[in-house]
């Protein structure tokens, strides 16, 4: 048998928003990489041999997976959400690129799924319904001043923004920094969501604004949607607002 | 039974690309609402009254889906991708927002899909890897000079991007000057990719770079996806290289 290597997005969580397509991957795989807590989530599944990881282990992570599948594994790399968006797959090429000559001749499949971000916009309405941006708040990987720049070319475009990473333990200030630019450039009405966890037993979902909206209303769980300045609110009784962007910009309304 | 609308994103074309809650809900759906050719795809599958109506009609559509709930119909209102990234799911919440006041009650679900923009990056790879934007390229709905700022603020911040509605027989020019401004605030090597119609059979990929890009390489079923100055091709023999973005920036490689 020759190796491979596929790329998993597991969609936001509930069972039901995986595509067909990735639960037939996993299923067809020998072994099985990830973060401990996105593993866990399948490894009732299959009998593969398991090699779950810690956080922040991504390069060694995949290049396990590259490793076992010119071994001649069938690896399946398993992200959260979608493998493209803050998840594996860049870390797989990434090792491929830096890696075995060897590896660039594997097969590789990276399978869509549903991002947190779709799954959080779609929770609530429609906040992506015109031009976006998705973005992580981490400094881990980049320079702080490059995602403040960020910040402030997504704010004079007007983008809707999506955060990843907003916040966590060791990066504490990121955030509240992130909205002190935004409030420079934004109006106060702008709509806030902090959307946690979206499709699992533990979702939790909060709508504010950004004259309102505070860091530890997030965690690292948490995916921070900001509006532009036309984004919407429609008032709903006994529940959270719709939320829309309207598809037009500085024109008659529908 | 009362009435209810069920926003389905259909994913970007492939049946097992489709999440099973969404195909659970079409199943459901005592109406079809959407444009003609998505309508198509789903329509074998249900008994369902069929509402299909010509590009460009979304309001009424979105208006239609609604006052058929509020008399009692399961609605479903279909979009290619992802209802929330220029899909439906905007114009029913508009349709709502500037409707009759009793439509604010209907019980309205967006269910998520796989959009193009995942299902277009994982094909070739991680573009997506680290800040990206998700844009539309048509002025029916917005200024141009709103695009071009945003295209501007996008060079500037650093954000790979991906532009839906890129070119049509009735927006022939914006493709070809929107290349002309990055070209201005980015490198000639930055990959360029037309992802036409991907996971259909008609699939169509190409990959080019900036400086060479031109419009004709796309139509209106085309997803560009533009990446930034740090991503990098992995060649192959025999097959388009593989594209990715590097999640880290001005710090050492993997």
């Amino acid at each position: 048998m020759s190796g491979r290597v596929d790329v998993i997005g597991l969609g936001p969580g509930a069972e039901d928003l995986r595509c067909p397509r990735a639960t037939l991957a996993l299923a067809q795989a020998t072994d099985l990489v990830g973060y401990v807590p996105y593993v866990e989530r399948v490894v009732a599944e299959g009998g593969q041999r398991i090699h779950a990881s810690d956080n922040r282990e991504e390069i060694m992570r995949a290049r396990l997976a590259l490793q076992l599948a010119a071994e001649g594994a069938r690896v399946a790399v398993v992200s959260s959400g979608d493998g493209g968006v803050f998840g594996m797959a860049a870390a797989v090429f990434e090792a491929m690129d830096h890696g075995e000559p060897g590896w660039r001749d594997l097969e590789v499949t990276v399978h869509p799924g549903v991002s947190a971000v779709l799954a959080a916009g779609a929770r609530l309405g429609a906040p992506f319904g015109n031009d976006f941006c998705v973005m992580s708040l981490s400094d881990n990987l980049k320079p702080w001043s490059v995602i403040l720049n960020r910040l402030e070319c997504a704010a004079r475009g007007g983008f809707a923004m999506a955060f990843y990473n907003p916040i966590s333990r060791a990066r504490p200030w990121q955030l509240g920094e992130a909205l002190t630019l935004l409030r420079r450039h934004l109006p106060g009405h702008v709509p806030v969501i902090f959307a946690r966890a979206v499709s699992r037993p533990e979702e939790a979902v909060a709508v504010t604004t950004l004259a309102l909206a505070r860091p530890e209303q997030a965690d690292m769980r948490t995916l921070v949607i900001v509006g532009n300045a036309e984004t919407r609110l429609i008032p709903r009784s006994g529940q959270d607002p719709w939320i829309y962007t309207p598809r037009s910009v500085g024109r008659e309304r529908a």
